[in-house]
């Protein structure tokens, strides 16, 4: 898709710098410090892996031990499946950065993609930490996007300016990945911040109810990375007043911000998804939990078929309908499912609707976005999840990375 | 993979008769009718697909209410979300049957395969019935394998033959399948007959026993069709005394036999997966229950990044270890997992094993047949799920088939 540099709003507080550190890749910065004002506060979700990866471990300590003051974050190598010598690697990288500093090791998290199971170089990345710190400004968000990528074909970056009573705000937030994981090349990271002043449990709040219908509700391949992770940060620097309770309304327009900057970023992740040539928005309503509308939303986004079939961009319904079928729903009465293309009806009654024709669901197929719509007529509840299609150019990525 | 014509031992008490309906395909048979000796004894498991097709509908009503005489299997259409008017249409085939056989409707069992969610058209069946009823044949096996293939790319067909206190008796099946599903065109289909006289109640658990550890063992692409069916038959004319007890040394020669006819079948179906270019094994040992040992064994199997990475024969372990990681089992410990590919241990205690190279991944990954073995740590129950690669071929025959 179109390569064209984002634009984004400077936050208050924040500094980034970056540098080339040589992990892997040449000619390219693949090295990002972040650095925050003192009193940040700072809140973060990691992945649910259980191979998680060592900067993942230490950061996740690090957070429940101290007040952040820097955000170290490398692409080329994940650190993952280095056992106890990478959580060495890691807290020595963090030590290296402290010392620069003068801060404690812990107040630095330590953030990591690229390949798994290859041996971080702490000498090679400690050697250009001077480069990336004299390099800290307010407005290094561009470099740093484009620093933590990997097979990610544009950078990621967006911002929103909010007014609160005479005085305004900033959400700005970057974000990398091209595949739900990419053990191997990929993983999600998103850095989100605002100059707000806000208290660290509702910044979590914030964060988590942000995550939900962005983050968390998009795949590209059903897999979730070993290094996964989203920080959201807090610098006070703003004129607005310190967010201190869940019922003001200055909290609910954060909450909204936040989730606007993660609704962004999570579909340019899919967008930018390894080969994808459409995105593809599935909403299931009418279901009788949460759970159940996800569960039909990701075995349509899951399956194989529905994604070639997306890709080839034809209305070819009885895989979505087969997927429906096999989604782990007890009782599910077909007759009462309905199943739309866009503003298409395409099944109703457990078989084709009437009126529906080929050429009405192949003008929706044609689109680069697709609304697949499923009502399961049992109750009150719906789900959307964001996925891309399945293209040759996935399979000559991911089979032909390495070689 | 090679086209060689299966051999197979016929079945007393069964005939098999296949013709051109010109249902879909142009120039090839596609209508088989097999025909069981009075008195034969019928076991059947159908698609857990609540999306089921109408003759999955069918023939699961006559089965219970009467003793089949014939079943009635087509391809080029799987009469698939086709609501009443399939159910109407698939009683229709069987009617025309019975006329012409003197039997009730409800002795025909109908199977469907092929495009969904087009009208099934009777009236071509119909007329093409008298062919079929023609060649009726103890020969017509490899006729009638070829007959129900769609995307397959050879007939699949095979036999047992087994003596039994000076007696003999046979276990031949044929099968078809191309993906687990393939709504659009494909579909597993699998007949295995029997010349034995066996109770029916131990038919059943006959097959289910022999379903188990192969056609619910095998994954493509990780979907369930709406028309999956699989019957086993026993005809009784065989000279060996009636399978009456499920401790008889008769049953369980049976059940080996069953079972082995079914693995050969379901493995000839994972080699000729849409694109398939590997056969891979996934077993995992040392689960607490069989049902977490699939989850992590179909979690690796469905996972697009090892599925590539199989095809592109790369020894991609972190993708494999990811896969583990995010399977659903509680209380994993990662410490404790072993990885091995082939005699290769790569992965022990968290990370790569000491003296794991390259080179020697590298060896077992060019194979065509390649083991992944993955020891939890936790328990002592196994499990074996058997897959192939994904390629640029599967991507091409499933977005390209309709257009």
């Amino acid at each position: 898709m179109t390569d064209q540099s984002p634009t984004f709003i400077p936050v208050a507080g924040v500094r980034l710098g970056s540098a080339a550190a040589g992990i892997r890749y040449r000619d390219r910065k693949d090295l990002v410090i972040v650095e925050l004002a003192a009193d940040s506060a700072c809140a973060a979700i990691f992945t649910r892996n259980r191979f998680c990866a060592a900067p993942v471990l230490v950061a996740r300590d690090h957070l429940g031990r101290s007040q952040p003051r820097y955000l170290l974050i490398n692409s080329g190598n994940a650190n993952a499946g280095t056992g106890d010598d990478g959580v060495r690697s890691a807290l020595a990288c963090c030590r290296a950065l402290a010392a620069l500093r003068s801060c404690a090791a812990d107040q630095v998290l330590p953030f990591s993609t690229g390949v798994i199971g290859e041996t971080l170089p702490v000498e090679r990345l400690a050697a250009a930490l001077p480069d990336a710190l004299s390099a800290l400004n307010q407005n290094g968000w561009l470099d740093a996007a484009r620093a933590i990528m990997t097979t990610d074909t544009v950078p990621k970056l967006c911002s929103r300016r909010m007014e609160y009573c005479g005085e305004h705000f900033t959400v700005t937030g970057m974000a990398k990945g091209s595949g739900m994981i990419r053990p191997d090349m990929a993983t999600m990271l998103a850095y989100i911040a605002t100059d707000l002043a806000v208290d660290p449990v509702l910044l979590q709040q914030c964060l988590e109810r942000a995550a939900a219908p962005s983050f968390n509700a998009i795949t590209v391949d059903g897999d979730t990375s070993t290094n996964d992770a989203c920080v959201l940060v807090a610098t006070a620097q703003s004129g607005c007043a310190p967010v201190n309770s869940a019922a003001s309304e200055l909290f609910q327009q954060l909450c909204e911000a936040v989730e606007a900057v993660c609704m962004e970023l999570a579909l340019a992740i899919v967008k930018d998804g390894e080969g994808a040539t459409k995105l593809v928005q599935i909403t299931v309503e009418e279901a009788l939990t949460g759970a159940e509308a996800r569960e039909v939303a990701y075995t349509i986004a899951h399956s194989p078929l529905v994604k070639t079939a997306l890709f080839a961009s034809d209305p070819n319904w009885g895989r979505i309908l087969a997927a429906i079928g096999r989604a782990d729903v007890p009782g599910l009465e077909i007759g009462k499912v309905e199943l739309w293309l866009g503003e298409v009806c395409i099944v109703s009654g457990g078989g084709r609707a009437a009126g529906y024709t080929e050429a009405a669901g192949q003008a929706v197929m044609d689109a680069e976005e697709i609304l697949i719509r499923v009502v399961l007529g049992r109750g009150d509840v719906s789900a959307t999840v964001y996925t891309c299609d399945l293209s040759h150019e996935y399979v000559r990525i991911n089979a032909e990375y390495r070689s």
